[in-house]
């Protein structure tokens, strides 16, 4: 089996209290076989059987972006500057209504390029033609938690076939690409599903022991829409309707009352954070620094960039660190350290995956990002944690490595036909604007 | 003289309604001589000394960031996640008083390195040892507005040696390095200089007949503290004082009410807005929405990179652009169009620069910027301006010209030893911190 030693590198475990050292890292097959700060020990050279010079480079857990629509990405710069409703009936939903798998595909293939060289590892992904997304995340070589996403705004037999297809597709592709897709089980909404139909995604979980994962309380409106129709809030109405009893992670959480916070953290409910998103569509500031503080979960997700509009998750990272100070007006909340947790090891959690991915530790799959040091905004040498929360971006990003797989050197994609995939994108999306 | 042909470029000129356009642009000498859509005209053609093949790239205006303090970025990192008060006090006024010539040289030139690199081509900047500030302004080729910045919080002689200092800088810089530096008069802030310490900066506006340029209201404990001291908020004191009887820029003017406001627009003061550093002290939100109603020049500025981390303008705008629409809860504030303006014409405007920079338009000198268009995060191409609003990052730009000469080809620096600064830069920030 091959042993790949890395020496002489910069490195951000998000293991321990440690926060950076100078040291070695030891890959074998798809897991991280050692770690350790100095010199490698003599023993480690002599077992490698390939070595990596990590001067001037830094490694660190790829990330995780726990929330998106990867195929979405054909509409980035679509429509921008408008209201989350109008965006989604007027412009989002007719234009996808047209989307063939071939669509699915090439903005899935589009946003998996862009993903692996701006440092993510892992994402989650929810929409519809999620085989053509499996096939995607298999053929990139990346890790992900896919879910067929189901609106059940519908007449009952269309309900029926779209629960259908999500339990289809979670039989199909659970464990497939060699373990690196998950399922999860997706209503979109309870605004979007009925509380019956949002009752068979909870049994379907049940009965496929897989976790869920919606979109809850991203506007007002939707929480208003709730009360209004089902009597009480969406965290309540989600609760009864059993979906806490499942392993949960819910997009968004914007507007939340304490109460909801309380019960989000008995119910271990985890929350994907989409900062940028819930700014670009003013849906408002989700309370983060509450949430964290009652123990609940968060990790970060960039939404699709038809919202954002990039999927670069240093950026979100960057954005959670500042947004939730300058609101609180307390200088001291989501300091660097926990900007980065949010979008490693908390991500890796929210879905299940924490032991697996998300940290730089002997046992985990080898999921780690590179990034070139030899840059102005990474000088002076005072605190790596800080410049990879405020200074980083993606494009620092130069190697990356999945399940000990290398898919990006020195920027350049491995699995991938990045030319090929930004024509064949544009050819899509001139073919859903004609 | 030379004439440089750039043809088949897509443009985004911040000039008129048209947004972006497939084109050419001729530059002569510093200043551009001619821009169109379509082919360029035979004449064209025929006297060009120099061709570019703009295939693929995307050429605008440079970037205008309008406050800064290039200096610091010897602090970046040095202390994050604290209050402004104590993180001026106790980490940075202590490591500042340490600092040499030599260290505004090295940090000033980590900043230029820095900021070209990332598409800004004029900036501002506030601070001590400025004749070393104009050293590297003159040797990077960058535009810049600059300003000794003076704290009168010390004895009578001393500010009476500090306002000497500033007007002999000012004597001696504005107008320097062809033209590229001019000069503005800058007290730090009403709360760290006497009423009549900041009159005697306004007579030498006056005297010198160049701009100003102060902090004002950037947290609410300034504002109360004028109040107090003064008997009135931070932008009738200055009024008071006569400082907007000059032009005047004013950064941050985070804590505005109705009637600052309307004051600010009626002196038509220009107000730096700097997004991320207020967001990460924690001083709020300003009232940008408000400030542009009001007919108000808003611009960007990054601040220092102590409180940023980095001086990528790109980052600023993004922020402005989502951050406004996030916490008014009106996703057609700022849109893309307008947050662009905020980085390049406003920019321009707000020093006294417009007509000579911020815009792609014949006779205006030749400071542009081109961003390599092949990337994921850019495709499909649905809006070019919504891309570089929402999508784009410093590390898209890939050549930079300022005055008609080139400062960076393909991302690598052509006027600064970028190896030979984030060396030197490093070595200071040891010394300071021994």
């Amino acid at each position: 089996m091959t042993r790949l030693l890395i020496n002489r590198g910069t490195f951000v475990t998000m293991d321990d209290q440690k926060a950076e050292f100078q040291g070695w890292m030891a890959i074998e097959g798809d897991r991280i076989a050692g770690i350790g700060s100095g010199p490698a020990p003599e023993e480690e050279v002599a077992r490698a059987t390939e070595t990596l010079d990590g001067t001037g480079l830094l490694f660190m857990p790829g990330l995780v972006n726990t929330h998106g629509h990867a195929a979405m990405s054909l509409l980035r710069g679509l429509a921008d500057d408008l209201a989350l409703q109008d965006w989604l009936q007027n412009h989002m939903w007719p234009t996808e209504a047209k989307f063939t798998s071939d669509d699915v595909y090439w903005g899935s293939a589009l946003a998996a390029a862009e993903m692996i060289k701006s440092g993510t590892t892992t994402f989650v992904d929810m929409y519809d033609h999620m085989n053509r997304v499996g096939e995607v995340v298999d053929q990139s070589g990346m890790r992900a938690s896919l879910a067929r996403g189901v609106i059940g705004l519908c007449p009952e037999d269309v309900q029926k076939a779209k629960l259908n297809d999500a339990i289809q597709f979670a039989k199909d592709w659970h464990g497939a690409a060699n373990g690196r897709i998950s399922v999860m089980i997706s209503p979109h909404a309870p605004y979007t599903c009925p509380p019956d139909f949002i009752r068979k995604f909870v049994e379907a979980s049940h009965e496929l022991d897989l976790p869920m994962h919606t979109h809850m309380s991203e506007t007002i409106a939707e929480v208003e829409q709730n009360v209004r129709d089902y009597g009480c809030r969406p965290v309540e109405h989600l609760d009864r309707l059993g979906m806490f009893s499942r392993p949960t992670l819910v997009a968004h959480a914007v507007h939340l009352n304490d109460e909801e916070i309380a019960l989000l953290a008995e119910r271990r409910v985890a929350v994907s954070h989409n900062p940028i998103s819930n700014l670009k569509l003013a849906s408002g500031v989700a309370r983060v620094p509450d949430l964290l503080k009652a123990g609940v979960t968060v990790s970060l997700g960039t939404d699709s960039a038809a919202s954002n509009n990039n999927l670069d998750l240093f950026q979100e990272i960057s954005t959670a660190a500042l947004l939730h100070k300058g609101v609180s007006g307390d200088p001291t909340v989501v300091p660097a350290s926990e900007a980065l947790r949010l979008g490693t090891v908390n991500g890796a959690r929210s879905i299940g995956l924490e032991g697996v991915t998300g940290q730089l530790k002997p046992g985990l799959k080898a999921d780690f990002i590179a990034l070139n040091l030899s840059k102005p905004h990474f000088v002076p040498h005072t605190d790596y944690v800080s410049h990879l929360a405020y200074s980083a971006r993606g494009s620092d990003v130069v190697h990356v490595w999945v399940d000990g797989k290398q898919l990006l050197r020195n920027g350049q994609l491995l699995t991938l036909d990045e030319d090929k995939i930004m024509a064949e994108a544009e050819r899509c999306f001139r073919r859903l604007r004609a």
